[in-house]
Parts: structure tokens; C-alpha cells; sequence
């Protein structure tokens, strides 16, 4: 894909589809447009959160219950109980994080919930199977892709960074951890500096759009200086708790595949016709596993 | 500074500004707060561009110069032709790129404007003095801070990296390097892979909070689908050319000031007491070199 271009290019861009397909060097982009379906893993929806806001706008986020176990039953047991709806966004802090909150954090959480999770900042390692980035990264001894996320990794322990998207639990001070009431999305430069101090508990997959563009709040650490500026949370609902029809179907980069490191070489090394010297080296958070509705 | 507390306690620790003030470990924002005066550099106005958007929010955008003079050049001799007067931000995409054009890119340039810029994508380092970032990078062999701005460095060659708040020259494809009536500035996520594959000409000082929470666009790469959904510029100007009452009068730190490395070393090591565990690192683009208003 060609970045950067004068908006009158674009247009010439499209009307020449099979010269840029027979490019030597393909782009991430034609990378992921041309991956074979097995190169794709289904999300399954009853690990997909559906956030709809006031304005009809979707998120949807998928959870990750292989590193945050008892704060994404948490959440799975809020959604169920229908715990967002009539809640808010409450806090947008530009390059920093979205935060939202249900409508009454007071009430009494469904059964089931864990009202003090331990803190799953990270998880032993153990056997899980990681694709190595490949590149330093100035946050941890090593990192890489597992199961189509990416991990940092120190020794015996794993974790989740903080990329632009990932969903995390906001908490108040030591040792307690959040309990998923409140969550936010990274919404800009990767706050890795949070990695190990706070539970990832998943990641935007489509709609982060529609999060990255809300007003920043004014008041200290922008949160909105008035209730009235919160921006309602129509719903957040399960996937596999919705009509088939109104489910996302997505999928996501399996990381272990051929066509995944063909991206990442790619990603690192842009040799595409815009680029005129490849960096050979990437950011871990600068490779976004590519997401797409199923066909 | 406390972060990614509930919505609840930010009104506590703004009750107890002295305790606070006496943690043995002060926070990045502390540090910055109590920096004395020799720490901050005047913004030169004649480097310092006024962008107004139709609705009055304001950007303020340093040049660099030093590192991009034909581009820069040519963007002051624009803005004192009043180019992006009427002109329009056309372009937004999620997680990359905030883009602008002039009113009418076919008019006749003012003297002194060079239609065909050499590619200012790095310089000579020559005798520039750098404060080494002191962590890796995966972009580049070394990177540290001169007179205020990032660099990434490799051998004798020096460079501004694509970090949140950038702007640089948007292009067509090589050898035309853009000309700087179009410019961008960079929205999310560090887009590193474009170092050295464009002209950085200067950063959002301030402002950036406006260009962050633009609406998407859903054309191709994030243009607008229609001119009616461009955000219209009411002017850019140079701030010398303004009243001194209208001009904002910034100061960024000096990044070889001691307490520039005392902020460095807490964006690495964040030990104030929000943090269980400092990351004992930290990504160029994730230390902002701090911005104040000249008081």
C-alpha cells in the first residue's frame, strides 16, 4: 500500500491493481490481502465483547483469558449481567488511554464475579510456543508473537505489552488490582512503561477508529470535566450472547504461519516502491496482527 | 503523576499535593513541574508556526531547521503567503497519520519557495552534540536527544524518528520528495518505518490533542470521503509574524539539562508509587521531551 502519497494519488493507485500485485517486494498490505484462508484463526465469539456507543458506532474486543484468567471471567460475567449498559466513556487522555466505567460501579457485581483478583500482570511462560520478533526491544530481554498476540518475555514470564489497542483493567493504588469494572484501550504511542503494573485483559480488533477519535477530557489525566461530556456506552454485550447476524465474525493472523512472517519480514524491511530505505527493524508494537471479518 | 487510577481518586491526590511532593521518587510529570528555569529554552518565534482550525482550536508546531532547511524554508515562506489559509485537513487515518493541504496546490509559489527540495531525510552529524537515550532502538544502531529533539543515529548520519506529534513533508513517489505545501503529522503509534523515507520538519508543541481527536477519515489510507468532511484551516501563520499577545510563547526542555536526565531516567524507571515494577527501559518515542508555557 502506498503511504503517504498526495491525496490525488491514491486514485491512480487503484486504477492500477495488477501492476502493484506483480510488484517484486509486496507491501504488508498486499501481504495480508492475499493470505491463504489457512493462515487465519477464528476469534470465537464467546471470547469477542461487542461495545456499542450512544452514536451506534462498534468496538469489538477480544479477551484474553490465557493471560488474565479470573479478571476476563470477570468481565465475561459483567457483560452478561448487562453491567456497561447506560455506562460511559469517562476519560480519553490524548496519547494515553480511553477508560470507560459502568453506569454504577456501587451495585453488587453478579455471581461469580471476584471482587479482588490476584494480579495477573504476567504468566509463566511455561510451554507456550513464541515466534520471536526478531528485533531488540527496549521494554524486555526478548519478545515476540504466541497464539496471534504479541508477548514480552523475561526469563520464565510472559506478558502482554501495551500496544495501541490493547485493553487493560484500571485500578487504583497497590495491591489492589481492578477488578473489570473500569477498563481502557491504549488510543496512541505504546505506554509500555504500564506493562507488568496492570492486566491486560485483551485488544481492539475493529472500531478502534471510532475510540481514537473521541474528544480528549479536559480535566487532570483527561478525564471529561463533567458528566455531561461522557460519551454513553449503549451496550456491552458477549458475541455468542447475540443473534448469529448481529455476531462480528472475525479473524485474526495466526502468528505461527508462513504469511505471518512474511508480514513481519515485511513490516521491517518495507521495500515496497514508496520506500526508498528499509529500516531493517521494527517495534513490537509497530507489527498489529492483521484482523478480518471471515468470508 | 498517577495514572490509569479509577475516575474517583484523581480528586484525593489533588487533596494531598504534599505528600505527593514528598515521595522519594518523584514522577516524570513531578521532575517536570519542578524543573527550574535553566532547564527550558525559548521557542524562537520565526520557528514556530500558529495553525487555527475553522472552529478556533490551535496547534503549535516548531520547525527543525537544522535538520530539513530547504523544506523548512520553503514551509516559512507559505506561511507567510497565508498558503493554508482556507485550506483543509484532508486526510486522518487511524493510528498513522494527520494530513493538510493548501487551499489551491496548483497556484503560482511566492519567491524564494524551491519546487524541487533535495531529499532532507537525514543529515550529517558532524558536531552535533548527542544525550544518548541510553536503551536500544530497534529502528536504528543509536538514538539520544539533541538541542531538545530526538535522533536516531547510524554512523555519521542523524535523523528525527516518526514519533507521535512529528510532522513532516508529505510526497509522491521517489525521486520527488514533496515540496511542503502538503504536511502531516504523525497521530498514534510511532510509524518509524518512514524514517528516512520522508522530511521531518519540525512537532506539535502544542495542540496535538486536537489533531489526535480528529474524525476519521474512510476513503482510502484515511482521506476524507468528501470535501464537505475536511476540517477546514482558518490560517497558519508564523508566530513572529503575529501580535506578541497572540504569539504562544513556549519553552521546551533542554535535553542536556540535569533535569532532563532525571526525567529520562523516570520515563525508564518509573518508581513513584503507582508502579509495582519499573520497566528498567523505555523506547525513544516514548520519552516526549516536556513543553511548558514561558512564564
Amino acid at each position: 500500500m502506498i503511504t503517504l502519497m498526495r491525496r490525488f494519488l491514491p486514485i491512480l493507485a487503484l486504477l492500477l491493481p495488477t501492476a502493484a500485485a506483480a510488484a517484486p517486494s509486496p507491501s504488508p498490505s498486499e501481504i495480508v490481502a492475499h493470505a491463504p484462508n489457512t493462515a487465519w484463526a477464528d476469534v470465537p465469539p464467546d471470547r469477542l465483547l461487542v461495545m456499542t456507543l450512544a452514536d451506534g458506532a462498534q468496538v469489538a474486543i477480544e479477551l484474553a483469558p490465557q493471560f488474565a484468567p479470573i479478571h476476563t471471567g470477570n468481565i465475561v460475567h459483567l457483560a452478561r449481567a448487562h453491567w456497561w449498559n447506560g455506562g460511559a466513556i469517562v476519560r480519553v487522555q490524548d496519547n494515553y488511554v480511553v477508560q470507560w466505567a459502568p453506569r454504577d460501579e456501587k451495585a453488587k457485581p453478579p455471581a461469580g464475579f471476584v471482587a479482588h483478583p490476584p494480579a495477573e500482570y504476567d504468566r509463566a511462560r511455561q510451554d507456550i510456543a513464541i515466534r520471536p520478533l526478531g528485533f531488540s526491544d527496549p521494554y524486555a530481554p526478548s519478545a515476540g508473537f504466541s497464539s496471534g498476540w504479541p508477548v514480552a518475555v523475561d526469563g520464565d514470564r510472559v506478558w502482554l505489552p501495551h500496544c495501541y489497542g490493547m485493553v487493560g483493567v484500571g485500578r487504583d493504588m497497590p495491591p489492589d488490582t481492578g477488578d473489570g469494572q473500569e477498563l481502557y484501550a491504549v488510543n496512541s504511542e505504546a505506554p509500555r512503561q504500564l506493562d507488568r503494573n496492570l492486566a491486560i485483559v485483551g485488544r481492539v480488533l475493529t472500531g478502534m477508529e471510532h475510540l481514537g477519535a473521541l474528544p480528549r477530557g479536559t480535566a487532570a489525566l483527561g478525564f471529561y470535566a463533567s458528566k455531561a461530556q461522557n460519551v454513553a456506552i449503549r451496550s456491552i454485550s458477549l458475541a455468542a450472547d447475540l443473534p448469529s447476524a448481529k455476531q462480528p465474525h472475525l479473524q485474526v493472523m495466526r502468528t505461527d504461519s508462513p504469511t505471518f512472517t512474511d508480514y513481519l519480514n515485511a513490516r521491517a524491511n518495507r521495500t515496497d516502491p514508496f520506500f526508498v530505505r528499509p529500516a531493517h527493524g521494527v517495534a513490537l508494537c509497530n507489527v498489529p496482527v492483521p484482523v478480518r471479518l471471515k468470508p
